[in-house]
């Protein structure tokens, strides 16, 4: 798939990312430098909190979700540029689990004032290999007019 | 200040962060790993780029917040146990920065299922050394009660 303007964007347009699969490893790496909490560091400690075992921190799993975006998910000329959204961890990511990403676009909206970009809207959902969900990710992203960057 | 639980947060608490210094290399390091576009991870390519100048990855900003918060940010009994919350990232972060977190606490929602628990919502503003907002986080966090915590 070429690098895609905000003509090429359409709402229910859909994008499945590659894979990645997180290890313990991983989770007490991301989480010793970022989110030092016992639940996302030590096996023993994790069994007795509010997760009931080692989970990453919901940071490393939206990184994760970025990466996947970066690499394979969907293919935005010029670069993804995120200026915000929502995101939820309905459930934790656990070591071991092959994280792939499925987007959708809910909005394409050209900008008012600037006539060589728009706003796209997706909804990004993480999923492990059973499944399920562990982060909905809906953000708003800035997506150049072909039409413009042609004439630059 | 001792760890608080839901008894002890009330609309309109403040918290404020210690404060972290970002540098080009923790920019570099990160993008590689969770985020690898130019404007990220090269000096030369991200002066041309929407960027004009290296930037660090929203997720970055997301994670350094989230460290913040863990180490000095809001000391809740238990830890920092987000649901989710929506996320906006006003301007970049740029080499040098050095971040801080101004904590709100805007509602303290006891649980109507889980008499043990509640949750908060808490808007923490990171902002750059000079007092320029970089990212908005509004988050959900789990938060325990004292009584139920002290009876189990």
């Amino acid at each position: 798939m070429g690098e895609l303007y905000l003509e090429d964007f359409a709402v229910g347009l859909r994008f499945i990312s590659e894979t990645h699969q997180i290890d313990a490893g991983q989770i007490k790496a991301f989480a010793r430098q970022f989110d030092p909490q016992p639940f996302h560091l030590d096996e023993a400690a994790a069994q007795t909190s509010f997760f009931q075992g080692l989970a990453a921190s919901g940071w490393h799993t939206a990184a994760i979700t970025m990466s996947l975006l970066v690499k394979s998910g969907m293919p935005i000329a010029g670069g993804l540029i995120g200026a915000g959204g929502e995101i939820q961890w309905p459930k934790p990511t656990r070591p071991g689990d092959v994280l792939q990403v499925e987007s959708e676009v809910l909005e394409v909206k050209p900008s008012r004032s600037r006539p060589e970009r728009g706003m796209i809207t997706v909804k990004s959902e993480t999923k492990n290999q059973k499944g399920e969900v562990v982060q909905i990710l809906t953000s708003k992203m800035l997506v150049w007019k072909k039409t413009a960057h042609s004439q630059a």
